[in-house]
């Protein structure tokens, strides 16, 4: 049995000092240090990557603080509609699913998906259908409003334009929330498994999908590399497959874990004139949160390793 | 100015020889030879990548003969959904659709998508709204109506299961087809692009994607490496993130065109126990047709290449 660790994210970008209060800063540190600590309570069971990922990310997906599963920005049409992966690192396997909506946990759905179905990536009504037939939780469109939110799309329709979930812009509401949120874990055995999920960008029209659902993209998992999962502009991080490309860093050139986060992060999604983030771990169970942006909401612990939980660069909470 | 080449696919699989008979075999060869001349002409004439493989992708959709456009297999709902993506490799651009209905063209679609919205995916309705946007060709139902592929969704849904559009059991309708289309090229001045268009699996359901829509894993190009485009059992194909994998065997490790698809295809999938092909053109102009699987309807021309058409592995057809 070697060592555990895991990390999470609650997303990257443009984080305005001026607007997080102390108290919603504080807020925000409590979510992340409840969701890693309840992926951690299983790895230090002897649970697995998988079963840690899914409990972080449902902790995060259940907190309206975050961009993803309750807390999910709206659409043009005012809708919910959410994205998820998750794919394990012994195996390769993963599953996804986007465009969904009212499926309590998306990345519960993405994991039916990996663990019951032939396939890996489901999208729309359909994949709602396979959430009722896997006997999922649904919520009611209440369950998933919340004002702020709905501000949010209020004053962007007003702008007549799309705003990023995590730009400056869309700090401008009182109560501003950011992010995708996401989960990499190695566990006692070994094993890697990595997980993202997301509501997407405010007022998305034309059934957008950004990199959170996609396998490669931001969402990758191989116990002989890393698992990666990454926020950011969704955009960017299609085009550059990063969290493959973050892998093939490590296993085809021998890089460092560090060292292939910061040439996919902050040379490559930098030079396309992107801003983001990944939380990462390897095989050998090191962590890296790297992120381009101002800010990364994010969070690491592991058997060796203290309580972190950062926001800013230079404003981090060590617990 | 340096020499041009292109490739295209039309599906890789199971190719039934006892039900190819010579006249479809002939059917086969003339389309992908119209197809393929259709791409080279541009490219002879001094245009880009990214017209070539648009045009080649067009010609294979508008036949009735192939998985993608108006040969597109129906869905359980008895429905065509269509899947396409194209990428650039000079700027890394992408466009991405999944899941249209009534769209003639959807790799016409995935190209707007890159060149006239913000956003690299676009899925569903919303896609479609899009494609009026732009307005781009619609079809009524008939047009992508075509007897043998109901009766392949009549047969999949008596038979209570998926079927592979590329699998041996596909092949028992008198008149089979087979497969995903796709293209790539380098262009005389350097620049790769690669296109994919599919009309996915018979009896899908639940909303089901597979490699075709997304980048990295069904289509890649980059001008540092190659370009890529996949055709084969999809989800394994997004689990192993095949076309961005074999740009980074030959970007990362050194590793020629050849290769790369061999390690990514012979290999890899197989391990998988997945079968499919690529068609990769790189940055020298080198071209490879790639498959693990007993066929793939492949063509391939350049500036300093005959023509070659072929179906088998040892049943070619050279012009």
């Amino acid at each position: 049995m070697s060592s555990y660790s895991i990390a999470i994210h609650g997303g990257a970008g443009t984080i305005s000092r001026r607007r997080l209060t102390p108290d919603r800063q504080a807020a925000y540190t409590q979510a992340l240090t409840q969701a890693i600590l309840q992926g951690e309570a299983i790895l230090k069971q002897g649970g697995t990557a998988l079963d840690a990922v899914t409990a972080a990310v449902v902790s995060l997906e259940d907190c309206p603080l975050f961009n993803a599963g309750r807390g999910s920005v709206f659409t043009a049409d005012g809708k919910n509609e959410m994205d998820a992966s998750i794919m394990t690192g012994h195996d390769l396997n993963a599953g996804a699913v986007a465009f969904v909506k009212n499926v309590r946990n998306p990345i519960r759905l993405a994991r039916a998906v990996m663990e019951q179905s032939e396939h890996v990536f489901l999208c729309g009504d359909g994949a709602e259908k396979f959430a009722q037939y896997c006997g999922l939780s649904f919520e009611t469109d209440a369950y998933f409003f919340t004002q702020e939110r709905y501000d949010q799309l209020l004053k962007a329709q007003r702008e007549q334009r799309i705003l990023l979930d995590h730009s400056e812009e869309s700090a401008d509401s009182v109560d501003k929330k950011h992010g995708t949120v996401g989960a990499v874990a190695r566990d006692q055995y070994g094993n890697l498994a990595a997980a993202t999920s997301t509501g997407g960008m405010t007022n998305k029209q034309f059934g957008r999908i950004g990199d959170s659902s996609i396998i490669g993209c931001g969402t990758y998992a191989n116990n002989l590399s890393c698992a990666v999962s990454c926020t950011g502009y969704g955009e960017f991080f299609i085009r550059g497959v990063v969290a493959y490309d973050i892998a093939c860093l490590m296993y085809y050139k021998n890089l460092s874990l560090d060292e292939a986060c910061r040439i996919a992060i902050q040379e490559k999604q930098t030079q396309m004139g992107s801003d983001g983030g990944v939380v990462a771990v390897d095989a050998a169970g090191n962590v890296c949160l790297c992120y381009n942006s101002a800010g990364m909401y994010r969070a690491a612990i592991g058997q060796n390793r203290p309580l972190f939980v950062g926001i800013f660069e230079d404003n981090i909470a060590l617990l």
